[in-house]
């Protein structure tokens, strides 16, 4: 019971921080002048990683919330056994959790690579850079990802707690044997 | 022993596999002109999240190495229990695998992403396209990012049978406890 009421806590900060990703980088938006009478809005849609990241973190924030409903449904009448239902909810959630903390780490790993590259350009290959242009929009796009790593950790967390809870139940003897 | 004997062959796939990408990215080179007596070469230097992805596949193949030693030496005395050093190796297998495969698919995803802009260009962000002029290259790099999400897969795998032969040695009643 305390793995799960931990899971719960850590299930519901996930789902904030995602959703504060999502919508920081989503809202971000800065309209500068780059030539002298040619000005650009530089908004997420302009890099395709920053729209990915987007649409991953509230999948997995929407995810989230339909485990915290189901696990909010079968708390009264909770048995730590590995019968019929709890079973599959088991090794359901042990497979998508890996899923989702793959996908929100790639995601930000991504951006932030890509954002490397706004940040220093890449001369070689005639890349500008676009940091200097679009200061106030590249900050908040750090802080974003900066929440969007903290969100990644503690669904690793989350991850490590359902693969716990499901695989305490195998025997320890024989192979993929229920106790 | 089942277990132990699949974790063991697919350590060995992920190994080999993470090599090649690494390889088929770091002897990548084409030299192509792009304007009339402007000749450049393209190499992994060139993308920093190529030498990144460089870096941690050789980094995920010498850990692989390491475990696959020390679970040989082990093998003869082997005991399927959680005494001593055992519970200390499974807890350090754990996590470390969880922690490379999150990274091995992030730098993955991260190159993806990058030569995206490779093969398409931004062309709001005035960042010219490459592909085009290096077409050999660009092919060489689709190789190396497809064997190294086989590796992702697998190592994947090899983290659930990691997480599964720790998780199963602690009690299905009390948190945390062994049995």
């Amino acid at each position: 019971m305390e793995a799960m009421r931990i899971e719960a806590f850590l299930r519901v900060c996930v789902t904030l921080l995602l959703i504060t990703t999502a919508c920081l980088v989503r809202f971000d938006s800065q309209t500068t002048l780059i030539f002298t009478s040619y000005s650009r809005t530089a908004t997420f849609r302009d890099l395709n990683a920053l729209f990915v990241l987007v649409f991953i973190d509230i999948s997995a924030a929407g995810y989230n919330l339909i485990q915290l409903v189901i696990r909010g449904l079968l708390y009264s009448h909770w048995k730590p056994d590995m019968k019929g239902p709890y079973k599959h909810l088991a090794w359901f959630s042990f497979l998508l959790d890996q899923a989702v903390v793959y996908m929100i780490f790639a995601a930000n790993s991504a951006s932030l690579m890509v954002s490397v590259y706004g940040v220093t350009g890449e001369h070689h290959l005639f890349w500008m850079k676009l940091c200097n242009k679009f200061n106030r929009f590249c900050t908040q796009i750090g802080g974003a990802l900066l929440c969007g790593y903290v969100a990644s950790l503690l669904m690793a967390v989350v991850s490590f707690l359902s693969a716990y809870s499901l695989f305490r139940h195998y025997s320890p003897k024989t192979f993929l044997v229920l106790k």
